[in-house]
């Protein structure tokens, strides 16, 4: 997945009288705590607001109309909210703070139709974890049976029980204090823990979507289905390398090296979740499942699995079904007898947070032809119907993420976002209206869009000669310059960047795009061939993860790298993966729909496709497909 | 049960040139190490010698023939061999160290055939944890599935895999490191572990009887069934109460003291499971299963359970079922993905030693009315046929062992064991023919027998005035004298004794073995009327435990301790519970039916018996009962 990383601006601390914030039309009300943002308070409140980028500010999903006296407005909500709205006094929830009585209205989304990353999550409230109560008959001097005994006797045959030492324990103890009423937790048809009297209302569950770059965690109460709360954190795994492969690289460098890669996630979950129960105000004893999504590499190292043969041909990872295991095994500092669910994979490079994806955006159900598209270092491409399901992994390399081009950064402050030609003159926007510092990956696929359009660089990607450019708007003509490797595209003089430095795109950059392009428009068209279609009958494009949901599709259509088909409609889904954990963790079904989903899926894998490098040196042109 | 410990005496460390022992009819050789009997060097070369104390020297059952230089013969062996056999070379195993090379004929044992405790462990080898070789087919290019993919195809729904963390790791790894060639090991129907490689012939397994005062340990090949070590140790958790009541006493103490006494038998059984492993030349990850058998506090211990309902009224143990638990969760130090089988227990009094005694002694199979009592400070006694069983658990104190009588000690050396009239005179033996230190239980029962039969004790347990006593023998007469608490029986003049104090048994002591008398013999009235039978009808009377061992049949059965039934046969049965692990251990079919053993049998609870109390009076008499 392609996650790009948006810094969230810091609190200023002041301090303002405690004020009072109310949410409408639930009558919800909080205290805000300095430095909450008021979606921020709306989790605290339990008041579902729906967003896609945590409150990194970045989708513009957030906005609440705000009665009262609140922050300044941000360059996020510039950017998302137009004139209109701002005057009706709409604000995005993880921009604002109230600084003073404010009230807040949110558009109202039913406890079951829960939108998140964009995408509804469609279940039924039936998670794999729930609870019950029972009272057991209680002993005498003619009937001297164990608990066990008398719990078996109860749920006869309805449960399974399997008596280890804990177990025992907790039912002896439980059995004894509480006069034989008991709440019992199970998970399926297991029966996982035995509590004394009546705790069937404390059930939480969280999801995580462990990226490679970012993971989230989804606080939910299992009873009502209700998000309690949402952390995003940079993965700590980062300081170990970058990508997949860097890490993976890394666990062969000793032999605690797994180990600590293992041991950095699992202590960023653990106070990931210790964070978000906290502002829910509940204890990390009360989650009784987390469920995982995330690329096969980041949920093998959270296991603690060996890695290395995911990298190395004929790439087979130690594992792909979906796993429901102890936490406790995994090392997560929950309720001692959690579960923890990994949603399944497909391949060693198609894994859980596709099948997330699949199972969010209902990919697997359509009757239409849909192409899904998730950007990275690796591209997953998925391509079908609710009658068949291909799949691939294209290596497009780390452009995407700013990685490789010369002046190229990931998306945070500064980072050239965006560039159009407005007025006849070239409009770069950074984010966060930060100096250029470089280009980030929606950035760079604007301009040689723009580029193109213009004919300043040819299908092959190479700069043209100015003099040839009698045509082209002088603005972006006069930014050709001859640089030390060749001709390069100027996007900010050294005055004008963050670091003093000059910006420039030069010919290498381009053609790191086109391999990537060709990658990932090559490995549309072994699916197409795989599935016997052409790409102009696809009806649907979805693209998935941070970088998806940022991209102009048009800039994306005219370089071919998604295809042009007629009538087809462009969505981006945002965090799939993150909604189909958290469907995974609220419906038993929805995980058993993900399983199937894994088993149906056909992964071709490009290096032994006979067609892909055929069509790689077709793809590698920069010219609209379809 | 009622555990006698007898020390071993100390091996002499001299230097003696480095003979060659050769087993007969086997042909096994061995060099033997300083200080190793030939029963050690026996378990050394996997050579079955019989035997019930586990060298301790109180059984007299390991008897071979030897030819070459030996040490001394020892009082034991003094004992336990008729001149005869003396002259015709015999030893005892547990007794005779090898001085130079020697030769010794062993009586054969078939392997399935082996007797051990007395009883024979008649149980086809087919032991619950077994290990079988696949060849998984190699991945490519075209085949990227998982090895647990491959696995499952193999095992086709046979074995059930439940995939966690370790396990996944350990296949993973097995996987890459062996080509597909893979030994899995599994425990019933479910695959517990993963090896590279053929390692069938590895699979080692122990059963531990874990008594109140000591703890057997017997180690197994389970591809054989052969024995190839056995250990026994005093349960270390004797420095925290010396039976069962003082120790659940000891958890109420404070928070961490149920977890020092779970940590003392953890360790006792750690350190046995690698000292029997070295004995064997192999390792304790080579063990992949253990079974355990003890009483219902024992096993409790061993889990770390709650014990002080065990103690408290109604008598509700947390958990009686047999247990197949993760060795790993008790702390076990065997194989990682081992196995620990705890045998299930009838009541919290009546516990798995004694349900491996009646597996192993066949009770409930057999067609004659059966009697088998366990004496202790709670005597069990379970009377029946393969027709029906009951059971109870009678309070008969501690005077088996020699507690609460004025000069009672455990059975070791000095204590008098026996007691008779021999040409006249009184003539009491000692173990090891130590100078007289006190009295154990086998001797206070020969005693009070003798006293009995020359009436200078009446049926009431009342000293006779020595005046009315003219038929009895002046040799016996004259020890009655009057002590401070009135009168007494000398056994030792204060110049005679260990400690050079007269040793005398008083009215109170007498009174002692009274009441232990009343309650065996009142539980075993109460199982006759459970089930409408009367005690001349008992054909086969089963004495269990060290002390069932040791006693003189005659002398129970005079003061009424056991029934006399005509035409019954009175058996010894050794370490029962002992042979029962075992048993459970070699077959997977003897678990099963000591578990439905431990439901056949119908417990019934003394307190709330209405006839008990009176049965209690009435045996309370010192008189023959049938």
């Amino acid at each position: 997945m392609g996650e790009n990383i948006v810094a969230t601006p810091a609190a200023d601390a002041v301090n303002i009288p405690a004020p009072r914030l109310r949410f409408e039309p639930s009558g919800r009300e909080v205290n805000p705590a300095v430095g909450q943002t008021v979606l921020a308070l709306a989790q605290r409140a339990r008041v579902l607001v729906d967003h896609t980028c945590s409150g990194a500010g970045t989708c513009g999903k957030c906005r609440v109309r705000m009665e009262g006296a609140a922050s300044p407005l941000t360059d996020a909500e510039r950017h998302f909210l137009a004139g209109e709205q701002l005057e009706q006094g709409f604000r995005l929830a993880c921009q604002a703070y109230p600084e003073g009585d404010v009230s807040v209205l949110v558009e109202e989304i039913g406890p079951l139709e829960i939108l998140s990353g964009g995408l509804p999550l469609r279940v039924r409230l039936a998670p794999f974890v729930a609870k019950e109560y029972v009272e057991l008959p209680r002993p005498s001097i003619h009937d001297q049976r164990d608990p066990l005994a008398r719990l078996e006797e109860r749920l006869n045959g309805r449960l399974r029980v399997r008596p280890d030492r804990d177990f025992l324990d907790s039912l002896a103890m439980a059995f004894d204090a509480a006069a034989g009423q008991l709440t019992l937790a199970r998970a399926g048809r297991d029966l996982i823990s035995v509590e004394p009297g009546d705790t069937r209302t404390t059930l939480l569950g969280a999801a995580f979507d462990i990226g490679t770059t970012t993971v989230v965690c989804y606080l939910r109460d299992l009873c009502t289905g209700r998000l309690l709360a949402v952390k995003a954190a940079a993965n700590p795994q980062t300081a170990y390398g970058a990508d997949v492969i860097a890490r993976i690289q890394h666990t062969q460098s000793g032999h605690r090296a797994g180990v600590e890669l293992r041991k950095a996630i699992t202590g960023c979950i653990n106070q990931m979740v210790a964070e978000a129960c906290d502002e829910a105000g509940a204890a990390p004893r009360q989650v009784y499942e987390i469920v995982f999504a995330g690329n096969t590499t980041m949920l093998h190292l959270l296991m603690g699995l060996p890695v290395e043969s995911i990298a190395r041909a004929p790439y087979v990872p130690a594992v792909l079904q979906g796993l429901d295991l102890d936490a406790a095994g995994l090392w997560l500092k929950v309720h001692p007898r959690a579960r923890a669910y990994l949603l399944p994979h497909v391949s060693s490079y198609v894994g859980a947070d596709i099948v997330a994806d699949l199972l969010a955006s209902r990919l697997h159900r359509s009757k239409r032809l849909t192409l899904l598209v998730d950007f990275g270092t690796n591209a997953e491409i998925v391509l079908g119907s609710r009658e068949r399901l291909v799949a691939c992994s294209a290596a497009a390399g780390p452009c995407f993420e700013g990685g490789n081009i010369s002046c190229g950064m990931r998306a945070s402050r500064g980072a050239i976002s965006s560039a159009a030609l407005k007025d006849g003159r070239l409009a770069l926007e950074t984010i966060w209206n930060g100096a250029p510092a470089g280009i980030c990956g929606t950035g760079l696929l604007d301009l040689v869009a723009l580029l193109r359009e213009h004919e300043l660089v040819d299908e092959a990607g190479r700069f043209q000669n100015p003099g040839e450019l009698q045509h082209a708007p002088p603005a972006i003509v006069q930014r050709l310059e001859t640089g030390a490797e060749g001709p390069r595209f100027l996007l900010a003089a050294p005055g004008e960047s963050a670091n003093a430095d000059a910006l420039a795109l030069t010919g290498r950059d381009i053609r790191e795009l086109q391999v990537a392009k060709a990658a990932i428009a090559a490995g549309i068209r072994v699916l197409c061939e795989k599935l016997g279609v052409d790409r102009s009958e696809i009806r649907e494009v979805l693209l998935a993860g941070a970088f998806g949901c940022s991209i102009r599709h048009e800039s994306a259509l005219s370089l071919g790298l998604l295809p042009r088909c007629p009538g087809a409609r462009y969505r981006s889904i945002g965090n799939g993966a993150g909604a189909g954990a958290q469907m995974a963790l609220l419906s038993a079904r929805s995980r058993r729909e993900a399983e199937r989903i894994a088993r149906r899926v056909e992964y071709v894998e490009l290096s032994a496709s006979p067609s892909f490098s055929d069509a790689f040196m077709d793809e590698i042109v920069l010219a609209p497909t379809g």
